[in-house]
């Protein structure tokens, strides 16, 4: 039981961050005004092409779960169910003349980003179907999730779901599934209904532990088969309109865990920096060289240009390449302290090593005793590149003590890039045609780059949102 | 089944190796001349100063186990049950007038060490008791081991058990208990009446996993109750004189491992190296200094005055230390690859890290999501000395990176070799009168003191005997 004061207190303090996010009348008449518009533009120019289709908003403006600043816009195209693919092109045609700032995007199919008027709108084009578990493209589940959420939602609700989502963003733990690993939009709207409240769940969450199964619908008797289903995901919440998908799935242990802690740290100190946290602070170039000096480890920069596809699946392949080229220096036996992304018009796989140079010995440590070592002894003693050894360690594994062959960081990253085995598909062909290594406090030439400042910033002082 | 051929070419092999090991008459003759004429002399004196005591000999020679070459004689002077432990001393007074070169020991009790006519002869004052259950110091039940073995043996088995003390020899897996942590003679004894033959063992040795167990008059009903009763280790011989004793509790697993993977590797490929192996290259110090520098390793002797304990009280001591000092360098972040020790007139403990210094960053990483990490959090945020954090890692536990203390490895070797803490008693003592510490080729000075080219030689060729 949490004392009645720190009830209070939270209580103030919601209403505080509600007073922020709650759209105003005028936010919800510039909205409807930019909706309307768009909708009508879109239908306009659909049927003069002689297209049947349905014009529907979807995501947070349908289901009023948007937060006051929020200008993400979706606009779905549903087309009749057996309407051929390459409708989606002439529909997206037809969006190009909508005005505004246009680009053409590729997720599992195409998409259109438009800025207008201080919005970002998507319009995409989708199937309508009868059931979601049917698909003919990802996103035709989406219009079901939008009237799943929105017959169940009333104003209480949707003021729970901002706080959440405001929380979640706070503290870092929301946002592009792919690129964060965090919580969506939609994945905040089950939690809530299932909870009832933020501080409800809030309340639970802070005693969470990876293994959590969210059933809304209770289609699962038992969740040994939710397991099997899913795997060993820190959080399944079962889609109430497709029981074969976690909503949570992108949800990352890291993710999960911040979640879990930045609720912790809410009921003890509760605060509204968990909504509003601190910005981060701005680092000169001339702190940043002295922050990279003090470490003493070995800091590389991989660069290239950026391959020309969305952010959803740019950063799969992007964290997919970090943990392959991870993997492989700490199999030639480098100790990786840490490693990142991040993209804009170029791409940057950061890594970070305890030493940039490893001796020139290298232990070769064999099988255990319960398994023969003839082989692992023969290799070695007929190597030409064993120094000493064969000899049993005290462990009563055979070891060879030989000549390490890359003992240079470098080295082994060119040699990685030049193979690019392991690499995401448009990775690979972007470090095909050509990349650069930058190391040490080199790296602070790429802050010609915008973003790479404070890319870099936030690497060399990354702390959780609240503790700022 | 091994081919006939390899069966007929062990038996050659064996042959042969008998015929270095077999004592001779000549060998036989002068041994009998040196035992009677000590025994004679340790009696008179004994007589002459008023002690009821009998003079016997024990060990290999009163067995007739012992291998041609080996000089180690053991007379023990067993003295009524009843007699006060201070005759101990009166007892190695008579014993210091034998002649020869003579140094008193101290075990778990004082014993008299004689160089005599090229024999090194240890006398060695106990209690005759009646069961070896009730013993009142260590080497009580010495007399005990030598009826035991001596009432089942006969040529046959004699012949197998110098074979087998053979082959531990010159496989590195025999010797003194607590230096080598190998097979003492009495074990190799009791192996040769259990499976009957050398060839028997090595056969089922070859296939060896750690755990065995080993019970020759069947004492225990279950193997659980004599893990329980022996703990964990790789080989339980029960003492069939005293069924609460391990006749191989310092067999270590890197010896256990040795010997099972010389098996192995005799079967595969039988030859009288196992025996007799090459002896180990003479390296210069040029060439030293040469090895030291292409491992590109940070090597550091530590170096005091020897304690005047014997081997047998040294070596644990020394062994313990290393470990102590081992354990702290890897709790501070350095990677140690290997270490040594090494006693003479001084004793060294050599340790070798792959890095001498390392980042001056250092990863704090926290409890797992399931626990609570306040506490983790609280002491990091408030020491001043955080350069980033908390923030969350991809295993979901806060990590807060802090600056390292103590970035040389010299610099924590002083500070532990200041504060002695864990490290054996006599090591302890002889470290607080003194200590150096020698770096990288800085060792080689130490090749000043005789023996410890040799030591560096083998750390640095480090080879099992049978693939020089």
């Amino acid at each position: 039981m949490e004392p009645r004061g720190s009830e209070r207190k939270i209580s103030e303090i919601c209403s505080a961050v509600l007073a922020r996010i709650q759209p105003t009348e005028e936010d919800r008449r510039k909205s409807r005004e930019v909706i309307n518009r768009l909708m009508a533009k879109l239908s306009e120019g659909l049927s003069r092409r002689g297209i049947e289709a349905e014009v529907r908003v979807e995501g947070s403006f349908a289901k009023d779960t948007w937060l006051a600043g929020e200008n993400d816009l979706d606009l779905f195209v549903l087309l009749p169910e057996d309407s051929p693919r390459e409708l989606f092109t002439e529909v997206l045609e037809v969006a190009q003349r909508l005005g505004g700032k246009r680009r053409l995007k590729y997720a599992e199919h195409p998409y259109l980003e438009i800025e207008f008027r201080g919005y970002r709108v998507e319009v995409v084009p989708c199937f309508r179907l009868r059931s979601p578990t049917e698909l003919r493209s990802a996103v035709d589940r989406t219009p079901f999730h939008t009237q799943y959420v929105s017959r169940r939602l009333n104003d209480g609700l949707k003021r729970e779901i901002r706080l959440l989502k405001r929380f979640m963003m706070g503290t870092g733990c929301y946002g592009s599934e792919f690129k964060v690993g965090g919580f969506s939009g939609y994945l905040c709207e089950l939690l809530i209904l299932h909870y009832g409240s933020f501080q409800g769940l809030v309340g639970r969450a802070a005693s969470w532990k990876p293994g959590i199964i969210i059933d809304i619908e209770g289609v699962y008797a038992d969740p040994s088969e939710v397991r099997l289903l899913f795997g060993d995901r820190p959080l399944v919440v079962v889609d109430p309109v497709d029981r074969s998908r976690n909503v949570a799935a992108a949800v990352s242990l890291q993710s999960f865990a911040t979640f879990v802690l930045a609720c912790r740290d809410f009921l003890k100190e509760p605060h509204e920096k968990f909504f509003f946290p601190n910005p981060a602070r701005k680092i000169s170039r001339r702190e940043l060289s002295r922050l990279i000096e003090r470490r003493g480890t070995g800091l590389f920069c991989i660069t290239f240009k950026t391959p020309d596809v969305v952010e959803d699946v740019l950063y799969p392949q992007l964290r997919k390449t970090e943990r392959t080229i991870s993997a492989a220096l700490a199999r030639e036996g480098f100790e990786v302290l840490r490693s990142d992304v991040w993209s804009d018009g170029i791409s940057v796989i950061l890594l970070e090593v305890a030493h940039s140079c490893l001796p020139g010995l290298r232990m070769r440590v064999g099988p255990p005793i319960t398994v023969s070592a003839s082989n692992f002894i023969g290799r070695h003693l007929h190597s030409g590149k064993s120094w000493s050894g064969p000899y049993v360690n005290s462990e009563g594994r055979v070891v060879f003590e030989v000549e390490r062959e890359k003992r240079r960081v470098g080295d082994v990253l060119r040699q990685l890039l030049d193979r690019r085995e392991g690499f995401g598909k448009h990775v690979k062909e972007a470090v095909s045609e050509g990349y650069r290594v930058y190391e040490g406090k080199g790296v602070l030439r790429l802050c010609r780059y915008e973003g790479v400042a404070t890319f870099l910033s936030e690497y060399l002082t990354r702390c959780l949102p609240w503790y700022r």
